[in-house]
């Protein structure tokens, strides 16, 4: 039994440590670019087949290391969304969005390749919708979604949907950009990952509260 | 003479058919996952070095690529520049920033390959800062850049470091993913270049005026 347990232990260990650096793999060259045969050798596993192993495609590998975040993530707008109950403010349910990305990048701190990583898979021609897919359809997200939508009646579907897309590809690739340039030592407009959120806050509620000028 | 300019003539379309196999590879694949000698196959070209032979590195091969577009870009935001004068409404230029990607990428047809590419080279760790300097750089986006400061005199610097940055975001992203669905024939929330330009204008008014909390 013990022996099962060490070795169950050993397994977790690899599998983590493997997520851990296909995560950082993709976060510096992109989805495409790695392929398991690179992971493997850079998580110094001995079987160039490590990953398949493990994790099976690399549509499974790339869910995976999403997963490994979700929990995090979930949590924190789980109890956000408790906190706010039925708010009639808007920035509430926008900062449902915002928050939780930006307090779990602050937790992990530099360097964390997870937003680089979303990033990227956001961008792939062949994974980008799983990843979206599989984002979206959390509780906590779809809750959100819910709120916004109570919120914004006078949306026509379209530009709720289009607002919905803006307001992931600005929260994305804020984060991205801000990851990196903490990283690479380079400027950033914002001091801190708190600052950061309440610039997306500000900026996407003027974005969501925009007059619209319907095209049908 | 006459021979000197019909090799000239097949320097060229070659030139433009290894630019434009290389911008279409981009696209789907990334930057960093495509290497020249893959460029060189697509093209057709026998010598596996064509690409390193007509354009140096692959700093240089993405740059001419960026630099194949620039001119229509440079043009339809010069004339749009012309005809706003020293316009105090918001709205006129921050439509300099949006409008010439979308009319460009009305004009290419679909499946165009640019609005990918862009996004691609702009996640790409290694040339995003070369892409995004040389963009940024041209006189006409100059122009619009002290446009929109002249406007916005109440935003701190970095406030609206911020906002130029969101807005480079929003605009490649909208772009690309509306690019990505046309050509897989996936439903968009606009159903046209001009309805979505319509719609990226309304949402960046509203992120460009939206009250800012200062996080100094």
């Amino acid at each position: 039994m013990a022996g099962t347990r060490t070795r169950q232990a050993h397994g977790n260990e690899t599998r983590e440590f493997i997520l851990a650096t296909a995560e950082r793999l993709f976060a510096e060259h992109g989805v495409a670019a790695v392929s398991n045969r690179q992971i493997s050798e850079a998580a110094g596993q001995a079987n160039n087949f490590a990953v398949g192993y493990h994790f099976g495609t690399k549509a499974d590998l790339v869910l995976a290391i999403v997963r490994r975040h979700a929990p995090a993530l979930e949590q924190r707008r789980a109890a956000m969304l408790a906190a706010i109950a039925d708010s009639t403010d808007l920035r509430d349910w926008i900062a449902c969005l915002v928050r939780p990305p930006t307090e779990h990048l602050e937790s992990l701190g530099s360097p964390s390749w997870y937003a680089r990583f979303i990033a990227q898979a956001t961008t792939d021609p062949v994974l980008r919708k799983v990843v979206i897919d599989e984002t979206v359809a959390s509780p906590s997200m779809q809750a959100t979604i819910a709120g916004l939508t109570r919120l914004m009646p006078i949306l026509p579907a379209e530009v709720r949907e289009e607002r919905s897309d803006m307001s992931r590809q600005l929260i994305v690739h804020v984060c991205a950009e801000r990851e990196r340039a903490l990283h690479e030592g380079t400027p950033t407009p914002r001091a801190t990952w708190k600052a950061a959120e309440v610039g997306l806050l500000d900026a996407l509620l003027g974005l969501w509260q925009a007059p619209f000028t319907s095209t049908d």
